[in-house]
């Protein structure tokens, strides 16, 4: 089959590898109908995620059908149209049984495209599939699924619900890539009263605008307009979408005391906190891996139409189009890329 | 009457000052019957809190008489035996209406030996009287109730229920001073399977251990402790009781995926948060100012016998030996002291 | 001035009366602006309330602009356009200072048109007006705002958030009258993927419709509808806003194992709780009185255009024109009243 | 083997059966070494639990020895020392992925000597035997670990953590008989300030007071007792241990407003539920079957010796004096029996 394959710092091959096979039996082998890029892709190429070795096939989003499953999987089937997760789970550990799969103690967590082969590729075979399957209902479009597997439920999870998102409630969204437009999107299913959106990038500005901020700033601009808006408090929840550290700190200014800090970004560096002003302000500040425990409520959102993810993917793909699908999600600033869709037809 | 001011960094004097007056409805006059000494009133006198004017009457904890109460007070009078708590509140404002006394927006807070004139004194203006007093039983003798002012509060707020404690979790506590050891008390009151803590006296150690710790460590152990302890998995709560960025990263260190680091002290520094590490694990880390919401209860406890905080006293003084109680709670290697008691015999 | 008063089982008369006078310090005189009328007004005349007794003037919901404010009341003055909550509290007592004003211990809690005189007159005594006011943004008409007062809060509170309502989840709402409609509206804060409502008038079932429902039932068709929506298993959260025994009954057939039931309803007469089947169910049943701890936040939502209410009122009368609303009111079947609307020109 | 089996009403049979055998990759067989009675197999030997039919083996309580795994079972090996749990799970439902395995949809929940055959026998067939089983630390003898495979995480779940029990809360507990007496046991390990246990039998109200209850009194006294220790204002807690409509419908009369009633009993009739009194109470009351998601928390709790269970089991005997033990049993009032256990030697 073809696959795309991690070569070392800056390299990346699309090529001819073998097809997965079945290896354990709660394996499913799954044909890969429509894939995505990540973020954390772009991480791995460049060499930051040490733990992925050159010849692993990348991603860990996809929409497809099963082809194959092991005798331990129950409740899906050949021909059966499915959802892959980013995470998956052993089923059995102390995370797993509390709906921590992203915690797993004995296997899974994240491994597509990262500890075994991944999503972009024609086949994949999925670990632990009971619980990284998810049944996709007809009236979800595979487009709109692929935004299920990774961005919608780390955005709500990790975001929208560690920051405790409320009825009512300021919201400050720092970052307005895919992660942090798709933590505006889940944040208005708690309707909070105001959604603040920070991002030097006009562009992303403007989408969150259409996704249903109501104000947006630049960095530069955000703390005396959160100041004006909250009578000078604070947001009530700070999330940060980004993944560095002078957008996290922004989060621990911008909100209010009692507030909460949800951190979303992933970080290569560490950022200052600064308990000399915090250790008095009552902050709760979070991080976490998304678990994907609310994937089957956003995907009955969706499906039922309250949960409208289109305005996400903006550029869509052949699956042997990968190539080209990489070097426009690399250049956001030129593309005006958010999510691309490949689809292997 | 007398009290003890501060006279700018490094300087207090004991002397002869006006008596208090009533200046607001709200307020109450009380004799002060005990009072203590905490870490913070050292960092006034190191000039460490710019907020505290020369002049200033240190001290906000107490045990005393009512001699007066303002009209808007109601619920107690003259000759009541009360505690004087570390906040007030004005009880209208949003953080006031949830219990957030601390974050009182309306000039409550801590404001005794901070914003106003203290307890280290004969009497004491109390400001809100009506949120800032505790009636108290006879069954509590003063000393007892002394430590209800803040410690004890603050320990169980800050620390044991923001770091979510619980019947058979696992707690480390990074400093065995009056709050570290406040914070395994009130720990226990939640029968978590094993609580270490980690302080470099070994005197300190000790007495965490005579007050129900399971195990001790020094900071250059503390990693290895709790590794074996834990299955190299980190512990559910981490208490951050020192006030220094080493113990905070120390925590962060100590705590399991999933986990809540709590902290308590009081810092001066902004700590490094290796969010490089920490973004992936679902880390809780909580700061916060105590509410003393948990007072009647912790009081009431104290009451029937299951708090027993007598170990905490190590060294009493008459109110007019204040100068002396001070040199020794200033060095506490020295004199081996946690807390002192003060009398106004 | 001109007041409604209850004149024993069946009679209420609109007459001169004398203005209300400040007693307390914390009281506040308020001219009503505008004032509506509540199921539980009908209960009273009907002499169901013994507590109320001939010669009160009923009424606990209201805007009006205040005229005087006693020593003890701060953040209001004469000419302040506001809302009279139906719950106020003493700010003093352990319910209070946990914003469970509706189970104040020392005078609070649902007193206006009960224990004292209510809003159904040209001015009233507003007891404890800290509490039970709130000043009104230009951008809240009083038509809106009057529903502010006790049916949006109540259904928030006690129907809603008691009930755990939760973006997917499904919600069975028992009873189309206001209170239930009210359900509806503040449950689709929360985003949930259905709600189903029950009720026997047609008129009812199609407001539920039009304000958000996804699907309607009267009682008899209720179990096979919601048992058809959630393949067999029932809802998360079913809401009883009706007040009789049966509507609560079915409450507890409607609910899924693991689900909530939360009563609204102001009931007369016991239930049956079929323990023999709800065991082994892990059903949670809440009942419970408004506290309006939410109406800062409801109003704000209102205030923003993000809860729109104007669907409840569907008649107008001037204040003078009393009686004829309660004729209205009275006969919902014929009149197709929600709530109504009495303006003090 | 020698199994003990429900003969249709009345009847029980000490005979033997044939060995059991693996069916599903899932299963374990088990060795009994030690097992008890429970309250519920009286109610099957009365015939009141008609899914269970003649010759079932009775019993879902016991430690063993493992003597056979399936292929689907990992982490368990022939020769391991287990706990056998009441209640087991599939894993996969939505209930099991949430740790609510006693609502399991997929063939778990109870199903040990009600579905399938129990443990009163030699040998026991555990369906889905990795959430069923739970490693024994050898500190634990094993009649103390058979406590936890059902009354104490059943007393903790349904009664102590649905109700809420905090430190310093009052609690009154309804029954002390097992059940009831478990229930003072994990209570305490929240250190409420104030058990009241009620019960008509002098010798069980004893023996409440002996576990750690600071106040007993029977049915007729316990309204007056409770509302003396509360100031007339109720309990934060009750839990119904007994399983008839008066122990529920009291508990309902204990609890103070915004207070908690925990349903533990199992029930045969409906209770009376006094609505036109609780509607304005904000009384929250749960009923629930154990899920055991507690069970490795208590073992660890029991292992370190923070939990003591051995008051709880007053009889002891050989496996095959089952009859004997059933007999004793039956008869609590004559023999005071609490828990028995049955010994494999």
């Amino acid at each position: 089959m073809k696959a795309l394959t991690f070569d070392g710092p800056g390299r990346r091959i699309w090529h001819e590898i073998p097809d997965p096979e079945l290896r354990d039996p709660e394996d499913a082998i799954v044909r890969v109908d429509a894939v995505t890029i990540c973020g954390t892709d772009l991480h791995i190429l460049a060499g930051d995620v040490p733990e992925v070795k050159p010849g692993r096939v990348l991603g860990h989003e996809a929409v497809g059908t099963v082809e194959q499953v092991g005798a331990g999987v129950s409740g899906f089937a050949a021909g059966d149209r499915v959802l892959i997760s980013c995470i998956t789970g052993c089923g059995r550990c102390r995370y797993c049984r509390e709906n921590h799969d992203g915690q797993c103690l004995s296997g899974g967590g994240w491994v597509l495209g990262h500890l075994v082969d991944g999503t972009q590729a024609e086949r994949v075979r999925v670990p632990f599939a009971q619980r990284a399957l998810h049944l996709l209902p007809e009236s979800v479009p595979d487009e709109q699924a692929l935004l299920l597997a990774d961005i919608l439920p780390t955005a709500y999870e990790v975001g929208v619900l560690q920051g405790r998102v409320a009825p009512g409630s300021s919201v400050a969204i720092v970052g307005a890539g895919p992660i942090g437009l798709a933590a505006v999107l889940t944040a208005r299913l708690f309707s909070p009263s105001r959604i603040v959106v920070v991002d030097p990038a006009a562009g992303r500005r403007a989408a969150a605008e259409r996704l249903g901020a109501q104000a947006v700033a630049d960095a530069a601009d955000a703390l005396e307009l959160v100041g004006d808006l909250s009578g000078g408090i604070g947001v009530d929840t700070a999330i940060e979408a980004v993944g560095v550290p002078e957008a996290f700190e922004l989060c621990t200014d911008l909100v209010r005391p009692g507030g909460h800090v949800a951190n979303v970004g992933v970080h290569g560096r560490p950022a200052q906190l600064h308990l000399e002003r915090l250790w008095i302000r009552d902050v709760t500040i979070t991080t976490g891996l998304v678990d994907t425990f609310s994937t089957p409520t956003l995907l009955r959102l969706v499906a039922e139409g309250q949960l409208d993810t289109s305005e996400l993917v903006t550029h869509r793909f052949g699956l042997d189009e990968i190539q080209d699908a990489y070097d426009v999600f690399e250049r956001p600033q030129e593309s005006g890329v958010l999510k691309v869709a490949l689809f292997n037809r």
